[in-house]
């Protein structure tokens, strides 16, 4: 058991609260019983468990622990209630934690053949966002994430949380607005961008069920040039004072529209 | 000026950050630019105005302060840079801040002649979620919030921003969901409930321009007695493995299909 705070592998690990740090090793820390469990629960590649006796009590938690001692590729640490609350973010931790593998795809896989509905978030800044949209392509059936240009960590542990373990299942590819834009005019795409200077509806367009939904920045929008090569821009009606709504609900409102329309063909 | 961080005023102030306190004097401190120009742009009660003139650089924050310095019922309080700091919650805080009256409606006010739509959220905790409803209430026209039973305070900070400025202008309501779910039933109002175990689909109902939309929380969804007084349930499509949307999301999925229902007639 570890029961130094300045043990060299805590270090490692309290160091990925910074975001530098989890894209230089390739890895994060989820911490929790839900999204510990989640991740077990899909085929991501657990490194480290970490777990704390004393703040372990929930049975599910003790058999997640006891799961993970089955998978030898799986490196077990066994810390103090100590050194689990400086690893811990959460005000009362559970006692259970994993350092995990990021996952990331190619833009190539975005453009292989089982296409389906893809989601393309150009600049998002609010982590919170980020994985709230994840968690709405899980439900929507959607394939994945293009994050474009200087989006945001999806392994942010806020963007994890709201993800509800969509963040393990949902196929994620960073890559910039450019390069996507050029592949979808390439390969023959069908993509949808959304602005309020569009001229139609969204409920007006009939959509793919292979396609590229692209949603810019709340503040900003997406740029001319961008809109100009997508094959149609949409905008969402807007009654009230604010001139915007929510990234993630702008993005489920027409996400939910296009799977309707795939839904009743 | 005021230079003392331990002026009373400014201790009062400071104070806000707390929702008892914030309830007790019925009042928020709204901070920033963009808040403080929502709430001069909306017809809300501003009691006092600070500014500190080191931090406020930006042309239309000083035509802020000039206009309200016309309003004789706004206290115009001028602060030093470091009371300014001791109040602010941003990191890099834009030199003004105003204290507003909160305002709230009668539950009768919902149940009026000029009814229009409305949202009810139950037991909502999460301040970035109530304040995202209540931008998408903006943006679909709906008339206000029934926050019911022990909802969060939708003039916590968080709450306040991401309403991008639909809190000065929705009709906020405190109640519990079994007077409104009376109410509902005695004055014959439309309402529609949320839940993954309803049997008809959300876009399969004809919906009215007058009605009450219900959403339970996230986790527990609304208790069994409540859908059984709601004149009809429905659920929204959940392909993937999570079990909900986000409740944010859910609310702007169904209030878009209401608006739809009502623009198309």
């Amino acid at each position: 058991m570890i029961s130094s705070t300045s043990n060299p592998r805590i270090k490692a690990i309290r160091k990925l609260a910074d975001s530098k740090e989890r894209s230089a090793t390739n890895t994060f820390l989820a911490e929790g019983l839900r999204v510990v469990g989640q991740a077990v629960d899909s085929d991501v590649h657990i490194q480290e468990l970490l777990y704390c006796e004393d703040l372990l009590i929930s049975d599910y938690g003790k058999s997640l622990v006891e799961k993970l001692k089955q998978n030898t590729s799986v490196e077990i640490i066994e810390v103090s209630k100590e050194v689990f609350e400086s690893l811990a973010r959460k005000d009362k931790p559970q006692g259970i934690a994993a350092v995990i593998r990021q996952k990331w795809a190619d833009l190539n896989d975005f453009s292989s053949v089982d296409r389906g509905i893809w989601v393309a978030l150009e600049a998002v800044q609010n982590p919170g966002n980020l994985g709230t949209v994840l968690r709405t392509c899980d439900a929507v059936g959607a394939k994945g994430l293009l994050l474009l240009d200087h989006s945001t960590d999806p392994y942010d542990p806020a963007a994890v949380r709201a993800s509800m373990g969509a963040i393990f299942t949902k196929t994620l590819v960073k890559s910039t607005l450019n390069d996507v834009v050029n592949l979808v005019n390439h390969d023959n795409i069908f993509s949808v961008a959304t602005s309020d200077a569009a001229s139609v509806y969204y409920r007006e367009l009939r959509y793919h069920k292979d396609m590229l939904l692209v949603m810019g920045s709340e503040r900003q929008g997406l740029p001319q040039e961008v809109l100009a090569k997508c094959n149609e821009v949409v905008k969402i009606p807007m009654l009230g004072s604010c001139d915007s709504l929510n990234l993630a609900v702008a993005t489920g409102v027409v996400l939910y529209e296009i799977l309707n329309q795939v839904q009743t063909g």
